[in-house]
C-alpha cells in the first residue's frame, strides 16, 4: 500500500504517523520532543519510530517519502533555524542528518505551511488557488497559497503573518519583540493578554478577577463567554476586530479566496469566526467586499498536522 | 519578425509600442486617453494605432499578440474596473470589445504587474523567483512576484500595497478613504504632502515656505535636497522611514529578493533609496535580515511601461 510518512515535530511533542492518498492518518505515535535534548538522539528515535510504524502496519508499506513540518524550518535549506520553542539552538541542517539515517525521499517546511497544503490536498481548500491558513496556537503562525503553490519566499521564510506591526505605538510586545506584532493580540495566549488588558480597563464583574495569567485557559473563556461572562464577551470582539481588520489588510497582499482559521483558538468557533468577519468586511476595499471567506478546516484535528506534512508527499505524486 | 505589442492605458496618456524578445520597443506611439471619453472611439483608436505601427515598421511583421497594463485591471476576467483616473466607469470589459476588433492573443494585467514581469523578463530581475516592485507615481501600486509567477490573488486584485493602514490611528487619508494608507505617505504626492507637514511641524527655513502645495513639483525637492534644504532632507528621510518599516513588514508576506523601486519618486535616487534601505534594514526580523535588497529598475525608463505589458505575452513565448 502506497503511503507517505507524517511527522509534526512540536515543542512538546513530536506526531507521526502514515497517510494514505485521501489524507487519513491510518497509523500514528508520538514521543516527547523535550526528551531528546541531543540532536542526534532525537533523530535516531524519529526514524526508529517511523520504521516502527511501518513494521506495526498490517499491510506491507511501499513508503513514498517523509514530509515533515517543524516551526522555524526552511524548504529550500531543509533547515530548522533558530525555533525560539525548540532545543536545538541555531542552523539545524534536519534534512541532511535525516537522510544519513534513511534512504527515501524528505521534504519539510514549517507547520503552517503543512497545514495549507494539507487543506489544499485533503481539505476544505481542495480546488482554490488562493488562500491563507492561519494557525492560532501559543503563536501566530500563516500558510500562504498564491496560484496554487505555497508561497515560499527568497530562502523559505515567507508568511510569517504573526510578526506584522498592527499596532506600532504603543503596542504589546511578541514573542520575537515585534512592538504590536500581531500575535500578541491574535493567538491563545493574545487572548489571555487581552483578558488581563480589560480587568485593568474596565469594572465589570467576571469569573476572571479571581484567575491568575498563569492559572488562565483558552477554553475558560470560551466557557465564560457562553455564559455571558461580560469580559470574555469583550475579549472576543477586540480579538476578532484586530484579526478582522489585519485579514482586511492582508488582503492587499494576495486577496485570498478564504482565510482558514485553525488551531487552540479557532476552536472558540463562532466566538471568533463572527467578529472576526464582521470586522474583516467593514474593512475590506470595495473591489475586495463580499469575495473574502473566514473557514473552519476540513481536516480531522486530532491529526492534522500529521496529514499536512504527509502532503508534502503526496503533493509530489500529483 | 515576431513582435509583440505593448500598450499602456494611463490616466492622461496611452502608450503604444511594438517590443523585440530582448524587450526593446522598436517602434511606438502615443495619443491623449483623455480625448476619447466614449469607450468604443478609444477602443478603435487602439486598435488603428496598433495596425498603425505595424504598417510603419520597416520589416515584415508577425505580431505574437497584444498585452495591456491598465490601472484597476483584472488579468482573469480582462476587465478595467473602478478605476478612479479614468473617465469609463464601473466595470469595462476590455478584452472582449478590443478581440471584437483584432483577432490576436490579448492579455491584460495591472501597471504594476506589468512593471514586475517586464523587470522578470527583460530587466533587473533576471533570474529572480520572489521579488516586488513598487511604483511611485501619484499612487503606490506594486507586482507581487512569487515562484517565478505574478500573484494575481483569486480575481486579479492581488498586490495593493499602497491601501495598506500603517498608519491606522490619526493617519493620513488616502486616495481610497483608507485611514494611514501607504500611498497617502509614500508617492510623489505623499512627498508633497510630507513637506506641507514638515511645514507646519518646524520652523526652519525653506524655499517651500514660498510655494503653495498645487505649484510643488517632485523635481524641485530633490533639488531642494541636493542644495540642502532642511525641510526638503527631512522629507526624504520621513518618507523613506515610513516605506523602509513598510516594506520590513511587508517581508513576512512573502520574503522577496529584492524590492525594485520605480517611476516619479524613484527618480530621487539616493534621497528615497538610502534612507528607505536603512530603516528597512533596522526593522527586519533577525531571519531576513542582509537577504532583502532595495533596487532600482533596469529597464530604459522612456518605454519601460510599454515592453512591460508586452512582457505579458513574450512570457507565453517562454
Amino acid at each position: 500500500m502506497d503511503l507517505a510518512a507524517g511527522i509534526d515535530i512540536g515543542g512538546t511533542k513530536t506526531k507521526l504517523g502514515l497517510v494514505n492518498q485521501s489524507g487519513e492518518c491510518v497509523i500514528d505515535m508520538n514521543f516527547r520532543t523535550k526528551e531528546y535534548p541531543n540532536l542526534d538522539d532525537f533523530l535516531d528515535q524519529t526514524i526508529k519510530s517511523v520504521k516502527e510504524l511501518i513494521d506495526q502496519y498490517p499491510n506491507k508499506v511501499n513508503l513514498l517519502g517523509i514530509g515533515i513540518g517543524a516551526p522555524n524550518a526552511s524548504n529550500t535549506r531543509g533547515t530548522i533555524e533558530y525555533a525560539p520553542n525548540l532545543y536545538w539552538k541555531g542552523i539545524v541542517p534536519l534534512l541532511d542528518k535525516l537522510k544519513q539515517r534513511m534512504d527515501t525521499p524528505m521534504l519539510v517546511t514549517n507547520d503552517a505551511n503543512a497545514a495549507a497544503l494539507g487543506e489544499m490536498l485533503f481539505g476544505n481548500a481542495k480546488g482554490m488557488h488562493d488562500f491563507v491558513v492561519i494557525t492560532l496556537g501559543t503563536g501566530l503562525g500563516s500558510g500562504v497559497v498564491a496560484n496554487g503553490s505555497i508561497v515560499y519566499g527568497y530562502d523559505g521564510f515567507a508568511g510569517e503573518y504573526g510578526h506584522f506591526a498592527m499596532m506600532p505605538v504603543d503596542g504589546r510586545v511578541d514573542g520575537l519583540g515585534v512592538v504590536g506584532g500581531l500575535e500578541a493580540y491574535v493567538s491563545a495566549t493574545g487572548l489571555k493578554r487581552t483578558i488581563m488588558y480589560l480587568i485593568s480597563k474596565y469594572t465589570y464583574e467576571s469569573r476572571f478577577r479571581s484567575i491568575a495569567f498563569n492559572d488562565l485557559h483558552g477554553e475558560e473563556i470560551t466557557e465564560a463567554a457562553e455564559q455571558g461572562d461580560p469580559i470574555a464577551l469583550k475579549a472576543f470582539d477586540y480579538t476578532g476586530e484586530i484579526l478582522g481588520k489585519a485579514l482586511a489588510n492582508f488582503t492587499l497582499f494576495s486577496q485570498p479566496e478564504a482565510y482558514f482559521l485553525v488551531g487552540g483558538l479557532a476552536n472558540s468557533g463562532k466566538w471568533i469566526f463572527e467578529p472576526t468577519q464582521k470586522y474583516m468586511d467593514q474593512s475590506l476595499l470595495e473591489m475586495y467586499r463580499g469575495k473574502v471567506k473566514i473557514m473552519a478546516s476540513g481536516m480531522a484535528e486530532k491529526n492534522a498536522a500529521i496529514s499536512g506534512a504527509a502532503a508534502l508527499i503526496w503533493r509530489e505524486q500529483a
